[in-house]
C-alpha cells in the first residue's frame, strides 16, 4: 500500500488527522518499530517517547507523529514522509490492522466437535476440533470457538465472540457480543464459598452465574467465578490481562483495565474506568470508585473514593506512598539519629 | 417446597435449629440474597451482617436468622416467616443445595474418550468427551471426569471425585475420595528443581508424586507439583481457591483454606487449619504452625508458631503490623520533626 | 545397580568426583532422601544441609557427600559406603535419572489428532490424542506433544522438545531445541495492548511473535504473550516455574530462573543469569541487569544494575531492605519516643 493510500485511511480513522507531507509516494510493506524500521516501512512516535533518538538514525519511509514542531522539522530534514495526527498510537494501531496477516480459519463445524442436539448455533460460526458444547446452550452468529474449548450446558453466547483454545465456560454464563476470551481461561467455575464449622469447611453451593457484557476481553489462564446466588458481572468494554482472578459475586464496571495477576476477592464492587496495575489485590466486599488508578502490587483493603490514585499495601494515596517509601529507605539512619537525640 | 418442609430439613441438618414461626406456609421456589429476594423466596441474614438494613424493605416470605432478639422482633412485625438457627449460613447452604438446579450429566463413557486397556475404571462413572486416561491407572466408583481432561499413566483415584474440564493429572498422583478439582488445574507436574552449575542449570529429575487426601477441593488454574523424591501432600478437607501454586514436596495439613493466588514454595510444611488470604507467599522449607491465619499479600519468610495471626512482608504479628503501617503513612512528617529536633 | 557401578557413572558425570569408599558392594534399588532412606538405597547430603542430623540415624547403604572431613569420618563409623564429590546435588540428580521410572510413551501419531495437511512433522515424534496442529506449522524430530495440546498455524518447532498436555501455542511462535513446556501453558497469545481514547480502549493489533531459544523450560499455567510488532524472546537455558506472566515484547537473557507467580510487564528487558524469586513483579520497560537476584515479592519499578541483590517494594538493596524492615517493626515505639522528645 502506497503512503498516499495510508494517509487516506488515517483521515477516515479515529486518530485525529492534522496534516501530512509525502516525500516520495512509495510502497509500504510493513509497519515496524522505529527501532528496527527500514525503507518501505512505516513507523510511529509517541509524544515524549523514549524512542525519539532513533528518529535521527532511521531509514524508515514514513512516520506517524503527534504535534511536535521541532521534531517534525528535524524529521523533514531526513526526507521521511510525515503524517501528523492527534494520537499517533491510534493511527499506528489502524495501520497495523491492515498489515496484520489474517490467519486462515475456515468457518464451519469440525466433525470432531461434540455439540449436543439441544444446542442452538447461529450462522457463520467456527467450531474447532474437539470442542464440546453441552445441552441447551444458545450461541449466536459469527462466533469463533477454537479447538479443545469446553462449554457446559445452559450457556448463552451472543454474536461476534472469540473463544480461544482450551477455554472452559460453565453453566449459567452469559456472554454478550464482541468479547474475546483467550486460551485456558475459565469462566463461571464455582466460587470459593466455604463456611467454617467445627474445624472443618461446609460447602456453600454456588448456584449463580457470570455475565460478560459486550466488548469484554479476557487474557489467558484467568478465572471468573460464579457466586452462591446472583451473578458475577464484568461491565461493557472492560479489558483483563492474563492470570487474573475475579472472585464470586464481584461486580466490575465499564471500560476498566486490569493488568496481569490482579486478584479481586469475592463480592468486591469496582466502578467504571478503573485501572489496576499488575499484581494488585482487592479484598472481599471492598468498593472501588470510578476511575480509580492503583499502581502495581497495591493491596486495597478498604473502600476507595472516585478518582483516587493509590499505591502500596495497605493502599494509600500514590504521592503520600512515594514520600513514605522514600523515608522507609532511610529508616535505619533515622532510628540512629533518634537514639542519639534521646541520649542527649 | 413449602416453608414447613424446609423447616423439617433444617431440623435434620447441621445448622443448630433453635425455633421457627410460620406466618403462612406458602410455597418457596427460590433461595435468594436478602438484597434481591421477593415473595415465595427464602433468604438468610448473618449476625452483624451488612445486609441487615434490607430486612426492613424486603418482601421475602421466609428468613433464616441467628439468635438476635431485637432483630427477630422487627422481622415479626413485617410478617415474614422466621427460622432461627445457631448458624444461618450453614442452614442457607443446606437449602441452596435443594434449589440448586442439577445439571444433567449422563453417566457412562463417551465414545470419543481414550482409556487405555490397562486402566481399571469403577462403576457409575462419567468420562466425558475427549478425556484421555493413560496406562495402569486405577479409578474407583462414582467419579466424574469432564471433557478434555488428561490423566497420565499410573494414577490412582478413589471414589466420588469430580475432575472438571481440561485438567491434567500426572503420573504417580494419588487422589483419595470426595475431592473436587476445578478446570484447567494441573496436579503432579514436575517440580522446579534446577541446580546452578557453571552459570547454567542442571535439572534434578522429579521422580516423586502427589497425594490428595479425601475431601480436598482445588480451584481453577492451580498447580500442584511433584518433588524429586517422595510426595507433595495435601491433607484431608483442605480447600484451595484459584491460581494457587503448591511447590514440590510441600506438606499441607488438614482443613486448611487458601485463597486465590497464594504461592507455597518447595518443601514448606503447613499445619492443620491454616488460613492463607489472597496472594500470600510462603518461602521454601518454612514451617507454618497449626491454625495460623495470614492476611492478604503476607510474605512468610520464617517459621511461624501455632495460632499466630500474621500480616505484612516480611510477616509479623497482625496487630503490630497494623500499628507499624499506620506510622508508615506518617513517616514524612516524623522525618521532618526529627530534622527539626536535630537542629535545636 | 551395584554401588561400584554407580561410582563409575558418577566418575563419568559432571559432579566433580573426588574419592569413594565401598563398605559392601550391594545392590542399590532406589535413590531416596536421607530422611527416609534405608538399606539398599542411596542418598545425598548437601554441605551445610539441614538434614545433616539424619546421618546419625540412617540405615542407608550409600551416601553422596561433599568435602567435609569431620562428617565423612562420622559416616565411616556407621559403615555407610561413601562417595565424595564436589557437587553432591548434581551427582544425586545423575543417579536419580537412572532410577527414574521411564513412562511408556509409544512414539507415533494418535489417530484422534488433527494435523493439517500443510504441516511438516519430523521423525520419531509422539503426537498424543486430540492434539490439534494448524496449517503451515513445521515440527522437527524427536518431539513429544501430549494429549489435548493445540498448536495454531505457522508455528516452528525444532528438535527434542516436550509439550505437555493441554498447552496452547499460537501462530508466529518459534521454539528451538530441547525445550520443555508444561501443561496448560499458553505461548504466543495476544499481548495486552489497549490505547485509552475517549474513556474507552482501542485495541492495538498484536502482530508479533514469541521466540523460545534452546533449553528453555516453562512450568504449568504460564503465559508468554506476543507483542504488537517484533518478538517476545526467552533466552537459551532460561527456566521458568508455574503461573508466570511474561508480557508482550519482553526480552529475557540466558540461563535465568524465575520462580512461581513472577510477573514481567510488557517491554521489560532482563539480562543473563537473573534470578527472580516467587511473586516478584517487574514494571513495563524496566531493564534488569545481568545476574541480578530479586527476593520474593520484590517489586522492580526502575532499572537495576548488573549483579545487584534486591528486595522489597519498591525494590532496594537487600541488606538495606532487611535493615529498614527491622526498623519498620519498631515504628510505633520510635514514633512514641519522638513525641516524648518533642515535648521536652
Amino acid at each position: 500500500m502506497n503512503i498516499s493510500k495510508i494517509i487516506e485511511l488515517i483521515k477516515k480513522g479515529n486518530s485525529g488527522y492534522i496534516t501530512s507531507e509525502i516525500i516520495e509516494d512509495i510502497l509500504i510493506t510493513k509497519a515496524e518499530s522505529i527501532k528496527f524500521a527500514s525503507k518501505n516501512q512505516i513507523s510511529f512516535l509517541e509524544l515524549n517517547n523514549k524512542l525519539k533518538d532513533y528518529v535521527f538514525k532511521t531509514n524508515v519511509s514514513a512516520l506517524i507523529i503527534g504535534r511536535n514542531e521541532p521534531l517534525i522539522n528535524e524529521i523533514k530534514k531526513r526526507k521521511v514522509s510525515i503524517i501528523v495526527v492527534e494520537n499517533p498510537k491510534v493511527a499506528f494501531a489502524e495501520i497495523l490492522k491492515i498489515f496484520n496477516k489474517q490467519y486462515d480459519i475456515k468457518l464451519g463445524i469440525d466433525s470432531s466437535s461434540h455439540i449436543s442436539k439441544t444446542t442452538i448455533l447461529g450462522e457463520c460460526c467456527y467450531v474447532g476440533a474437539n470442542v464440546f458444547i453441552g445441552e441447551n446452550t444458545r450461541i449466536g452468529n459469527n462466533n469463533f470457538i477454537f479447538p479443545g474449548s469446553v462449554i457446559y450446558e445452559g450457556v448463552e453466547i451472543g454474536d461476534n465472540n472469540i473463544i480461544h483454545a482450551n477455554c472452559v465456560i460453565y453453566q449459567n454464563t452469559k456472554i454478550e457480543n464482541n468479547c474475546v476470551i483467550n486460551s485456558n481461561t475459565v469462566i463461571g467455575s464455582e466460587g470459593f464459598g466455604f463456611i467454617p464449622k467445627d474445624g472443618k469447611w461446609v460447602k456453600m453451593p454456588q448456584t449463580g452465574g457470570v455475565i460478560l457484557k459486550s466488548a469484554v476481553e479476557i487474557g489467558t489462564n484467568c478465572c471468573v467465578d460464579r457466586p452462591a446466588i446472583g451473578f458475577t458481572e464484568i461491565g461493557e468494554g472492560t479489558k483483563i490481562d492474563n492470570l487474573v482472578q475475579i472472585g464470586h459475586g464481584v461486580i466490575i464496571g465499564k471500560n476498566c483495565a486490569f493488568a496481569a495477576q490482579v486478584g479481586i476477592a469475592g463480592g468486591a464492587i469496582i466502578g467504571d474506568g478503573v485501572i489496576l496495575a499488575g499484581q494488585v489485590g482487592v479484598n472481599n466486599r471492598v468498593k472501588v470508585g470510578n476511575n480509580v488508578i492503583a499502581s502495581s502490587k497495591c493491596g486495597i483493603h478498604c473502600d476507595i473514593d472516585d478518582g483516587e490514585v493509590i499505591s502500596g499495601f495497605p493502599a494509600m494515596g500514590n504521592k503520600a506512598w512515594l514520600r513514605s517509601s522514600s523515608v522507609f529507605k532511610k529508616l535505619p539512619e533515622l532510628a540512629k539519629k533518634l537514639r542519639q537525640l534521646d541520649k542527649k
